[in-house]
């Protein structure tokens, strides 16, 4: 079916080549380069007339050059008549602002949702946005798929004795009991106190793990500060092994350092945001996200539901 | 009057604090930082409710990042509830991406015009728009400030003497014209033409030369080639001398090279795109358009005509 084209951005060109591998086309031609002064340059290399276009990318570091090269792509493909663009945004940066924590704060997530549309966006397709609310920020059709299958057919196929599910916050609770679900496991919480002002936080452990092995599920890891002080308390407290997984993988500043000198033996990560290659360390274990984004365009190419691809 | 706020960003710091100094006001409190992995971080620390607010920023090098700071700082001033959003780009960077050149091109001009709307900006205010044209691209007012009495006051100060005016390319006439009005000069044209296909193009000088000092106007110089090679042709082809000048020094690449090693005396350009330090050489003269956007931001303010500040 000519009639559907895939394009790629920066932000994941090996996931938007195995996506369009996976669908058996070619990929749309585009060169997106810098003009000298390092304005974006893009230019579509085909026509698009009438066409169902889709372009990958995922609004990581350095979020702001990929929002802007997303936007101008779409600025491009909307002047050359495609019929739909579809957004498919594997990691949507800028989730986590979300909300005015303080007085006088942007709501930048709210922000790039606009300046999506703006730009001409007719639907974007996601994966585990931080705030399910995200999607009400747009006026377009939204398809947020799930990273957590993913993950948990890893642990599945590799066979976790015993294992508790952990979330490392009580945000990730709902995310920690469809994996849980899916292992046909028990689930704990880890209850970050401060028992006192001005006194260390106490890792409290809510729910049973000792002797079990511990999976830790979350949607983004980015210090990872909170994950390997939760990882080595799981040990300490009596967890047998530990384990950790994510759909973002953002590892960013000491990230990596401290997941390398934690007890977590492997942290299993989504591609939707690619790892760098420094950040290929032999505990961390990449799963690709191809396979579901592929049947999400045919979904959405074919005009068939994308809530099918939750079971 | 405590109802007028000014906001720096990070493109023009120097720029910014010059102007409040000049007005005589306070800068308005706000911190601009990032997270750890990029995003920008805003946060306005004073109240602005029912203010008139003045943002300033350049769309210069990094062009994303400098949009993307200036969005989600109106963003901000917006749910911050500012009575007005005045945004002050002395340098309006993706101005010559303002028309599909070939096709299936975006027209970023356009594209950026439309997301300082949907941020929330309420008045646009710029200095010599590579194309007028780009005023109508937003649906709120734009004054359009001009840099070229600036340029030419330098020059007349200097005491040039027999000067004429050139402009190194057709689309620049009118700047001359305008220039050599106010130095009460003569005009020429540089002619670039390939005499035929596959030779080099020549530089066909259209206007008296002879024995004159040359002052190059252009509102942009980027990689300087134009200029410099203009330069050259009009000390070959008989000027006794010859300086440049621009409003908006993008200057990338290797402008400061060519420039360096040109025939061109002095080279004046504005402080809409601040000279970074190995820009600073000893031919480069730098000029603030401070004054200038002072005395803007009091007739915005004072809701006087700003067209006035053209005379
Ligand atoms: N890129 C970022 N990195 C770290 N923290 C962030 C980032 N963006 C927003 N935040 C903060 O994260 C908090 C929201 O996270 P959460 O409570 O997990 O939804 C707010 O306090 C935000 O200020
Ligand atoms: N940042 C840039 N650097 C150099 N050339 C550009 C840039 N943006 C757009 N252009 C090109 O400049 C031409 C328009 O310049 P002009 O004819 O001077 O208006 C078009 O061919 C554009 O593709």
């Amino acid at each position: 079916d000519n009639k559907l084209k895939v394009f790629t951005l920066g932000s994941n060109p090996d996931l938007a080549h195995e996506i369009t591998r996976e669908i058996g086309i070619e990929m749309g031609k585009s060169s997106i380069d810098r003009f000298s002064d390092g304005e974006v340059r893009i230019n579509i290399e085909e026509s698009i007339r009438g066409c169902d276009t889709f372009v990958i990318q995922s609004t990581s570091s350095p979020a702001n050059e990929h929002i802007m090269e997303l936007l101008i792509m779409i600025d491009a493909l909307k002047r050359a008549s495609a019929k739909t663009i579809n957004v498919l945004i594997p990691y949507y940066g800028y989730a986590r602002q979300d909300r005015k924590a303080r007085p006088r704060e942007p709501i930048t997530s709210k922000l790039v949702a606009n300046l999506l549309e703006t730009a001409g966006a007719t639907r974007i397709i996601t994966l585990d946005l931080h705030a399910s609310q995200i999607q009400g920020f747009f006026d377009i059709p939204v398809d947020q798929l799930d990273g957590v299958p993913i993950l948990s057919d890893h642990f599945a196929k590799k066979g976790i004795d015993n294992p508790v599910i952990v979330s490392p916050d009580h945000g990730g609770v709902v995310r920690a009991r469809k994996m849980a679900d899916r292992l046909n496991a028990p689930i704990a919480i880890i209850d970050k106190r401060r028992p006192e002002p001005n006194v260390a936080e106490v890792m409290n452990i809510v729910g049973d793990i000792e002797g079990k092995t511990a999976i830790i599920v979350d949607d983004i890891i980015d210090t990872a500060g909170t994950i390997t002080l939760a990882a080595n308390a799981l040990v300490d407290q009596g967890a047998k092994d530990v384990y950790a997984c994510c759909t973002h993988a953002v590892l960013s500043g000491p990230a990596i350092e401290r997941i390398d000198n934690s007890k977590i033996r492997e942290l299993a990560v989504a591609n939707t945001i690619p790892l760098a290659d420094e950040k290929r360390i032999d505990k961390v274990t990449e799963l690709s996200v191809g396979p579901l984004l592929s049947k999400a365009i045919i979904h959405v190419h074919e005009q068939l539901s994308v809530s099918q691809l939750f079971n």
